[in-house]
């Protein structure tokens, strides 16, 4: 198959998802600057890939730090840290990673710097193993919700490319598969950065899962024909009170499935929960470059000087929702307390 | 400014919409079989400039029949408007424009050939002349639906560009400045020709209309931010009861229109509503080539051997509809009746 984000031979591999489908590069990764700019440049990007990436990163700069004592590796430490966290806005996975290390790093502070820099390696490849862990558990409890004979639509791609593999929203779909169901797939394109033209198309092939391609806004079209009996999306940051955002155009999708009666459902790690955060309107919206939206594979389609908005993610409230299908189980409305006890077992 | 589509020496002058805004070129069209090519190729499109570009081609094929008599004539007329009426399905101008000529033909059929030619030509110039005079009718009684300081969201191009002059959906937005009222534009870019990104934004601009480009998919996210007033839109078919067909994605806007609470207006002349049509699912829906989907500017981005699937347009039902926009005035629900007024005033 293939390797979304790897650590390999104190590097990281990542396959560059920039260029996918046409062309199949790993790029590696020597050092925590370029892995932020690969972050940032969304060489990798979805929540949990974001996340491992992140964790591997913090491992990558911690391995180079020249310090004696624990105060001194803190401070550089601290550095990494904080060029990683500033990559991208939305996805809370990124966060959650590097957090994950910094703690890693404090509990183990009494260790010589040689160990503690070895057991920041570990945990990162930990935390890699962990996603693919928890994302066959998505699947796993995401498959029951779908019906055999299904056709699903999903947005943007909450595939094994978002993830350290197998994925959130396409791991639902691989998990109905395993579960002895026949499931057929509508992808959006997901314009500006086109994951489900690229992405999504392109790993479900190789899976050999029946895909089909529209663009975003033929949606409502497919909808009305009745083509598409669930969605299921990936998500960014989930609010406690379980407002999601996603990627641009999940709020659209999610308001065109209501108004069709087709369940709409999220899958997400625990970790792309964030309970500091009350509810959707509080979760920062990265606005990107509008290249993305004015030029389409390096030209440029819109007229000179036209303006533009790129939101890179939009949120999409609880009352649209269905389901939270996470890997301790699946959320419902009333989404507070449904949350708490996903954690509580999680 | 520019000609959509002219009558100029004996032949067909268009801008080619296919590679605008990048390349200004017009094409010189000397028979009606490159009409033909021109009008399925889309490097004329919207349904007003096409039923204007069918007669056109019409009064082109016409002038080059070598025939004695009427018979003789009208075997050749037929099989010239036969071609150009198999180019596109959906936008019902195009047939309404062939009608037309045909009627002419028939109602002089007793002038010698030459003098039926001339008479030909005329009504296809006087088509064109009509479709500028119908537009600004529209954009009169269209501005009067639009607030001052509005910002207005527009799918697809129904402008200068779609007609042959002034524009349906601009030509409101055009009608609501000339009456001195302060309106913005968002333009969704409208996958998957991009008339939105290319064509709106261009011709916005030219004028110096202050327009902003969004993807497709960030409609509903800037609905929310309460960004929009109202909703403006073209057709290429209306039915008798209001059911509306225009670009894909018209439906989507409309659905998420409702949700905010943001009146969507159809903007289009009479000759666009097909009162031989009682709903719009009996509207062909043009599918058109996979490529426009798989590929962006000439690049292939989606992976080989996808399934795919291109929907030209799609069907508004008319309880989304606020009001339909024509020459002779607004219709509102119901449509049924409302739109038998307007014929009959019309």
């Amino acid at each position: 198959m293939f390797r979304t984000v790897e650590w390999k031979n104190s590097s990281v591999v990542m396959i560059d998802q920039r260029i996918l489908p046409g062309k199949e590069v790993y790029r590696t990764y020597r050092d925590y600057k370029t892995v932020a700019g690969a972050i940032k440049d969304m060489v990798v990007r979805g929540a949990p890939a974001i996340g491992v990436a992140a964790a591997m990163g913090v491992a990558l700069g911690s391995l180079k730090i020249k310090a004696k004592d624990y105060a001194a590796f803190k401070k550089e430490f601290d550095k990494v840290a904080t060029l990683l966290a500033s990559t991208r806005p939305t996805a809370v996975n990124l966060f959650w990673g590097i957090e994950r290390m910094r703690r890693v790093a404090e509990e183990n502070k009494t260790l010589p710097i040689e160990k503690l820099k070895a057991r920041l390696v570990a945990e990162a490849k930990e935390i890699h193993r962990e996603d693919i862990e928890i994302n066959r558990s998505i699947g796993r409890h995401g498959g029951r919700l779908i019906k055999n004979n299904s056709t699903i639509l999903t947005h943007c791609n909450a595939g094994a490319l978002a993830t350290a593999g197998y994925g959130t929203a396409l791991g639902v779909i691989r998990g109905a598969i395993e579960a002895g169901k026949k499931v057929k797939v509508f992808a959006d394109e997901t314009r500006p950065f086109l994951q489900g033209a690229r992405l999504t198309a392109w790993e479900l092939k190789k899976d050999k899962i029946d895909v089909t391609l529209i663009t975003d806004n033929m949606a409502g079209y497919i909808m009305k024909k009745g083509l598409i009996d669930a969605v299921v999306v990936g998500a960014d940051r989930i609010a406690s009170n379980g407002d999601v955002a996603n990627k641009i155009g999940t709020y659209s999708v999610a308001l065109l499935a209501k108004a069709h009666g087709i369940p709409f459902y999220v899958a997400a790690p625990l970790s792309t929960i964030d309970l500091n955060i009350k509810h959707g309107d509080q979760i920062p919206i990265e606005e990107r470059n509008e290249k993305e939206v004015t030029h389409l594979a390096g030209k440029r389609v819109a007229p000179e000087g036209v303006s533009v908005r790129n939101p890179a993610f939009d949120v999409t409230p609880n009352r649209l929702v269905a389901g939270i299908i996470t890997e301790a189980g699946v959320a419902k409305a009333p989404y507070v307390r449904s949350i708490k006890a996903l954690f509580r077992k999680g």
